[in-house]
């Protein structure tokens, strides 16, 4: 869809620390981080959110949401992980692309302050690397 | 397993107010209601958290969050909905038996404050109506 910033990342046209593609899903580091290594799921395809995304899509999403945070744990010490979907501007969607945050607890907090380029590739090497 | 309430409730042995249940899964309004509708959805097997769930039951339980969350929009005219799972109590995992939070937007707020029986009877009835 043009001008939504997540297809743009997806089509490799927006820059963005992606630790993990195929083709029905893309993760990569969230450019306003809760905490170090919080990762954003999101379907290749453009949906707005749950409520419009097939059932086998969101299986996969969520089912990816967990190797993330298993490598969030391995690769970055985390000793829990919040899985979080907002669906629609009322339960606090802001980008209308269907996401899922995954967000390391017992790492060092970020408090939504822009990702730097220097955290942004040695956290996604990280993640890449503890993927499996 | 002894002493897990979210198990008493799989057997039955706990009340709760069910909204939907089958093998793999049960659904039943949070005794702590955010939210009018708030719903969790865990499995009947005894898993801690996301880390020890198979594969198979995730994709499952949250393909369930999001016909909840169409049942809530049907039948209470939610306008959006959080889907969230904590995972370790590092992340504000209260209850050690692994549980998705489905919280509807735009329904009055409870403030976590005990659901009555009145209202639980109440939506939950609505709920398994809505629920296709």
């Amino acid at each position: 869809m043009r001008d939504c910033v997540f297809c743009a990342i997806a089509r490799g046209e927006e820059e963005a620390f992606i630790i993990y593609k195929d083709d029905l899903l893309i993760a990569f580091l969230d450019k306003f981080p809760v905490s170090v290594g919080h990762v954003l799921i999101a379907p290749i395809k453009h949906f707005t959110n749950i409520f419009d995304m097939p059932e086998d899509i969101i299986g996969q999403a969520f089912i990816l949401a967990k190797r993330v945070a298993e490598a969030q744990s391995r690769g970055l010490g985390a000793q829990g992980v919040k899985i979080l979907m907002n669906n629609n501007r009322e339960a606090g969607q802001e980008i209308m692309h269907a996401h899922i945050h995954v967000i390391p607890y017992g790492v060092p907090r970020r408090g939504r302050l822009q990702l730097s380029r220097d955290e942004g590739e040695e956290v996604a090497r990280i993640l890449r690397e503890a993927l499996v």
